[in-house]
């Protein structure tokens, strides 16, 4: 026990990470499904999130924690602390990325959470409360659909059979399939207990930092969002003779729908947006009317009231366009989060911590989904934001400059050093 | 030769066909690629087309004929005129299909024509003209684009490098491979003369004759077509933390186009269609603005200046929605065919026989392309049709009443008698 720092002192005095050991881990692990412009393609349980998950475990196998991997293929690594029976701090976020999407999205509040433990065992400091990093598994829903999975079942929002039963859009193959081919699907028993605190460290995905000049975002929590997945149904039939007049075109429907939906949101307020992302035409033959068309409506908004308004405002576009142009329609509703606010005493915590380090900062509200919308519904949980350069991301050109990387792990460590001493 | 009915008779009076015949014929042709909803599946080159040659041929060797296959894997059987040095009258039509078409799009004018020659077998009628059957290699265009590709080298249209060189669009393997793993890769000695005549019996695939109740369209022509490739290149984002202030939505450009598309060819005159009818979105992701979108748009009029006028229209309108939407923009002309003619003295012919076998008509321009649309560069050309049930056409509910085959069919037989007995 020589040599240990006193740990009074660590309450007061902010740690240093090892910037390079953090960078050097992000390129390692941005080269794993690395795509030619710059981005990753992870697909969650693909055989690149396999290899992510194994170099992510290596990890902590030499960090040299308690390493548990949970029946949704949730990866933690355990820290013990001083009194192992109280509620410990967890921090992390996800592995998996969309298709052709950037390569920090969720591996930087990983690897952070990987390199705070890393400059505790160099400081040789032991904290009170165990302290874990975690990776949850499919975030993105970018394969297996819906997305945040990981923490789905941990806070009753599914069952295990449900999340199993998730289906790879393109191959059929289900989510249950795939973490026992990979060899992630663990034990029950190594869920998390309820953390005393939750905190995700990620990239904005949005503009306002970078617009701002600013370099941590102190998130206060989540704007609301519901998914409709609309069918409009028509008449296929040989471009060529059939005369205009007695068409039903299901693209033209679509397409009057989509335009009406974005004026919508431009025009309703700023913190409105409303997105057609996902769009399937059938047959999908240039001389033949479309018969079927199936699109994707992303609704978000921060405010409860005006998402429920705008989804109503949505349905209302679909059945009088789809009257209008003589197709059948239906609306599924196949994704609802309701708006999440975070924890007030750790978001307190998190501008403490940041003002400490003398760092630029803003509260501000997510605009994308996390991990920790879910977290926040079992656990006290709050977010730390990196800026987005232009606000990109969800593509290859995402970016954020190394020398913010290195400010937001610095926050996320200080401010889990806080917690798990408390 | 006793027993031999005197040809004389035979320019005057009517030959009846077998009804019985034709119509099982097309049923047992119809079970091959067979779907659920009652249409066919016989893509260029698959393995549902490959049996369905081998039917034909089998049936071509039953009735006598001198069978060859082209270096196009169009399939030819021959009857012996009594002039073999004359050139011959040519009748037949095409056997693939679009996904999920209709059973008797291309397979009505091939058996029409095998029941022809069986007739004239059981009347044991020797021609003055050889006469020949005819089914044309991938006319649909629905997994080898273009469309129209058998008789494309025989008439210049394309070199046969070019042809071979098309790629199925979903497994990139070509159809020159495609023939040949199939077998029907023949000889270029092969390629049928120039005919004395061609004619192709086929449905309306268009509402005309049902909506007036007529029994035979005396086809004059077909309109022509221009088919344009559209890419937008916008940016990727994700759709949460995106405000739509500063967007570039591929996919919302894409939509106020094709929505334009629609409202011209609708406002411009009767005669002119447009149609998007195959969309492709990337990354195509329910909460990502879509980056690129690709569409295509079919464009026909039977009047040429018409035609470019619209073309010109469509190229106006895209250009001006991109611009609107801060999106990239590329138009490629991907398809051109010319307002086709056919031959006077055939239409003519065609009419006479129909007002001989007391059948109702009425002349008619096709608004979808066929075979006959290159076979008309090659050598004198009509077409015959016969309604299509409410118009409809490429999909699986596409339907002609029995006696309405039958009499097209009648039509035919009389047609390339005449023809082959001048």
């Amino acid at each position: 026990m020589t040599g240990r720092t006193n740990e009074a002192q660590h309450k007061t005095r902010r740690i240093p990470i090892n910037a390079e050991r953090l960078l050097t881990s992000m390129r390692d692990m941005a080269a794993i499904g690395a795509t030619p412009r710059g981005g990753v393609t992870r697909l969650a349980l693909s055989d690149e999130d396999k290899q992510s998950r194994d170099l992510f475990r290596d990890w902590l196998q030499a960090a040299g924690l308690d390493i548990r991997v949970d029946d949704l293929g949730n990866i933690y690594g355990w820290r013990a602390g001083r009194e192992p029976d109280l509620p410990p701090v967890l921090i992390g976020s996800h592995l998996d990325s969309i298709r052709q999407g950037g390569k920090y999205d969720g591996a930087l509040g990983t690897l952070a959470a990987l390199e705070c433990i890393r400059t505790l065992n160099d400081l040789d400091v032991q904290t009170r409360r165990t302290l874990g990093v975690v990776s949850f598994t499919g975030e993105e829903g970018a394969r297996f659909e819906p997305s945040i999975l990981g923490p789905s079942v941990l806070t009753g929002r599914f069952t295990l059979d449900y999340v199993y039963a998730r289906t790879d859009r393109y191959s059929g193959v289900t989510l249950g399939e795939e973490l026992e081919r990979i060899g992630y699907k663990g034990e029950q028993a190594n869920r998390t207990p309820k953390p005393a605190a939750f905190i995700e460290l990620h990239i904005e995905q949005g503009p306002v930092l970078d617009r701002e000049g600013l370099a941590i975002g102190v998130v206060e929590g989540i704007v609301g969002l519901t998914w409709l997945e609309v069918t409009l149904t028509g008449q296929a039939d040989h471009a060529g003779p059939s005369p205009m007049a007695g068409r039903r075109d299901a693209l033209v429907g679509a397409s009057r729908i989509i335009t009406a939906v974005r004026d919508m949101a431009r025009e309703l307020d700023p913190d409105a947006v409303a997105t057609v992302g996902r769009l399937k035409v059938e047959p999908d033959i240039i001389n033949v009317i479309p018969g079927q068309v199936t699109f994707g409506v992303d609704i978000r908004h921060p405010d409860e009231a005006q998402l429920v308004n705008m989804a109503e405002t949505v349905r209302e576009i679909v059945s009088r366009i789809a009257g209008d142009e003589k197709l059948e329609f239906d609306i599924e509703q196949v994704g609802q989060l309701d708006v999440t606010r975070f924890d007030p005493t750790l978001i307190d915590a998190v501008e403490d911590v940041t003002r400490e380090c003398g760092f630029s900062f803003r509260r501000i509200i997510s605009g994308a989904g996390h991990d920790s919308q879910w977290m926040a519904r079992f656990c006290p949980t709050t977010m730390i934001f990196v800026p987005s350069k232009n606000g990109k991301s969800h593509c290859e050109e995402e970016e954020t400059g190394e020398s913010e990387l290195v400010q937001g792990a610095t926050v996320l460590a200080n401010a889990a050093l806080r917690l798990a001493q408390g």
